[in-house]
């Protein structure tokens, strides 16, 4: 069974490949900018300088076909079923991703910090971050 | 732009309808079983009793054409933009469960904790949930 998503935006940022890329935001992401789609400027008038999101992104350049990966891409570390994992090598290669608003520089684009997603990525979705409990 | 998602499993679960579902899986959802698709099963391999992960699903039954909410479903509420809150009626309903694997059933089937989803809702992806700090 498959499921269509529509993309409500895209991600820019200084990250291209791979090797520029931290495992996680945490680890040293640069700010990026979240850009939305016209379509969906109703949803985002409650976003404020301060809030914390959740960002989900479809990893548009991650390898849909593997079940099982090295961990943070170690080669010594013993192969683990992709579920366990935080890779973005796995089947549907969507992206969670906890940021910061920085700025809203137009009613479309906010910059954000900690964001790990190459320049282009697509966006799926955005949710307020539930501190402590969830996620 | 649309993006084609493959289902990966689905959720069983004695919820049934929008008045038995909490609002969040910490505020009292039942335990619920994770049902993988064969061709993922090598990706399960390493999950273990006790693993806290992170299940993203498809929540079916949700409205798509809503950009604007009442926080927790509260008419006394004033209107909110979708993206700042965690309504399941959202342009691309994806949902985030934090949830606590209980047990290994068969190699395909997991029970778990704290999962606010319907019966039948279609299983995106799983990965580990990180402490502390991300999601």
């Amino acid at each position: 069974m498959k499921i269509s998503v529509n993309v409500i935006g895209h991600i820019e940022s200084p990250l291209r490949s791979r090797d520029e890329a931290p495992r996680q935001g945490a680890e040293g992401a640069p700010p990026a900018i979240l850009v939305f789609d016209e379509s969906v400027e109703d949803g985002l008038s409650d976003i404020q300088v301060g809030d914390r999101l959740l960002v989900l992104t479809w990893l548009d350049r991650a390898d849909r076909s593997v079940l099982k990966v090295h961990p943070r891409d170690n080669p010594r570390a013993p192969l683990c079923g992709v579920f366990s994992t935080r890779s973005q090598d796995r089947p549907n290669p969507i992206g969670v991703h906890r940021v910061t608003v920085l700025s809203i520089m137009e009613p479309l684009r906010f910059q954000v910090s900690d964001l790990e997603a190459f320049d282009g990525t697509p966006i799926l979705d955005v949710k307020v971050a539930l501190e402590g409990i969830v996620e």
